[in-house]
């Protein structure tokens, strides 16, 4: 196990590095808080003194879900549409968030109802018109859910070896609080009725009839749960989105490229428990960027042992939180690579 | 009183044109938590729908405080001018935190010990070479205080007369948490044992001498406490730095003006405790923008009734906060301005 040993050794040297690194910058010690812990993050994952991520991106995987036959959402599948096309027209939510860093925001077609307009920043991926309804059968086959995968990959090596190593990863779906709600069930064991909240709103029959539904659709998979790499991906296949699973494997496509990868609210926290399960060392890519007004985000991130940089009461996603932290993280790369030294201490 | 009442009815038909413009926002209702009430607020700041704030500043003022003959202070006071110059070299804290949304950091010499070179960047408006020693007699005469606080309106007026209307307030300067800890025990009445902290770090003479040189210097003055305008006053007198008087009058001319005021750290708050005793109506202008770990900053933000945007443990001061919070604001300038409404619901 030489080349292990060595590996680790190079990481703890790394690491003692970036410690004295941030500690001899210009500023009395620990006084620019999680600034510096987020600076030796970012040195680890890529592996430099002096880090440059390069232009950050921030992508929005869409995709449609069979799930919402069942009523569990306040708005009908159409709306996916509706917002996707408000996404490529530069006046959603997003739009406004990235606007401040002036971050290209990419909308990824994993699979809504029907296909859009040819657009300069939409991706085309399709998988299928939308998944199947979990209550009765699996989301999706096992085929669509390694293409979705592949697909999730290809983007994010795309991104990356253009140059952009911060990833910053949302999600539009009418229905996938309710498929990230059982996703993250599957993998934690944190039950159902503190992972389930309203979502967009209140579906019209009620909360107590969403966390009925995905108890059925739960108990038909009869996966159990448990954090367990199979089944994790028979979770995702099972009750995920096509929009979730190829951002699971974005995400774990990233990870391999040394991306930092900015993680939204609640779907985007589930689908990052479900790729540093089936890969643990994605989990040090990843920046959880705002705690979301969603019921169960904050169990899940306490689950993760993560600590969002962000609580604003926000619950909009389309990666918003991440956008909004995607400064944050910019001023920790350039305290580590641009602030000055203390005088004295570091050799210049 | 027609006026008054006018007034009020005015706002108070601005406040619902807001509150319905905000709603009817593409997105569920409330979706985007605090941006929503900070469109709101900049909504009312600006008397617009569609406000523009134009270029936003980073002013730092710097001074220097002649309390730190007491040994109260980790650094001395020679510091002061190192980290001014480190801005206007743009190595500092705050160049990395300002450099995330390309924001201009401009430097106010309110009264460091020395001049600094004449800098782009430098706003030479010196009162004096550093203030007096706060524990045997007033940090400053009668009119070097109106003098600092005119020479911050000034700036404040000019900046936003030149298009700037989202204006950040920071600073620097060696023993600043100790005046800020004595303005801000006279407007409120908190103990100084719990407004005294490390500031920039332990002194060497412990905390217990602080508490004590600082209880000394508010004994020697003899103002008592509690929110008065005239008392206010003269506690930035007898107690502040020439860097806290003239953000206090750049505070009072930015809300003239139709500002938003970003407020920074300890000593920005309790600068902003002033202004806000002096002329309440700053209040509505005020964006506290982070929580500090210095440790008097949590009870007075309390005291205030403000919950700042971020809470990331940082304690450098230099309007670093306030540069992390600028994309805040900005995203909910763009929330009322620029963002799509849900169809049908308003007029186009």
């Amino acid at each position: 196990m030489t080349v292990s040993f060595d590996q680790d050794a190079g990481r703890d040297a790394l690491r003692a590095a970036l410690v004295a690194r941030v500690h001899g910058k210009a500023k009395p010690a620990g006084s620019l808080g999680r600034l510096e812990a987020l600076a030796i993050q970012i040195g680890m994952v890529t592996g430099s003194l002096t880090p440059d991520l390069g232009s950050a991106k921030v992508v929005v995987f869409a995709g449609d879900h069979g799930l919402t036959a069942e009523g569990v959402t306040a708005y009908p599948s159409v709306v996916t549409r509706e917002i996707a096309k408000l996404i490529l027209a530069g006046g959603a939510g997003i739009n406004i968030c990235a606007g401040t860093t002036a971050t290209d925001v990419l909308l990824v077609d994993a699979g809504m109802l029907a296909p859009l307009d040819d657009h300069p920043n939409l991706l085309d991926r399709r998988i299928g018109n939308g998944t199947a309804n979990a209550r009765h059968g699996p989301a999706m086959d096992r085929r669509d859910f390694e293409n979705a995968m592949a697909a999730g990959g290809d983007i994010a090596a795309d991104l990356a070896q253009a140059g952009s190593k911060l990833l910053a990863f949302g999600e539009v779906g009418i229905g996938n609080t309710s498929a990230a709600s059982l996703v993250a069930h599957a993998i934690t064991g944190i039950p159902l009725e503190t992972l389930v909240g309203a979502g967009a709103g209140i579906p019209p029959l009620g909360l107590d009839h969403k966390r009925q539904v995905l108890g059925d659709a739960f108990a038909r998979a009869a996966l159990g749960y448990g954090d367990n790499p199979a089944r994790t991906a028979e979770a995702l296949r099972q009750f995920a989105g096509f929009e979730m699973v190829m951002m699971t494997g974005a995400m774990l496509e990233a990870a391999e490229q040394g991306c930092i990868i900015v993680v939204d609210g609640f779907i985007a926290t589930a689908v990052a428990a479900a790729a540093i399960s089936i890969d643990p060392g994605v989990a040090g890519h990843c920046v959880f960027a705002h705690c979301s007004a969603e019921a169960g985000h904050r169990a899940l991130l306490a689950y993760l042992g993560a600590t969002p940089l962000l609580d604003l009461g926000m619950r909009l996603g389309e990666g918003t939180g991440a956008a909004l932290a995607l400064p944050i993280v910019r001023a920790a790369e350039a305290l580590l690579r641009d602030m000055a030294d203390l005088p004295g201490e570091h050799p210049s």
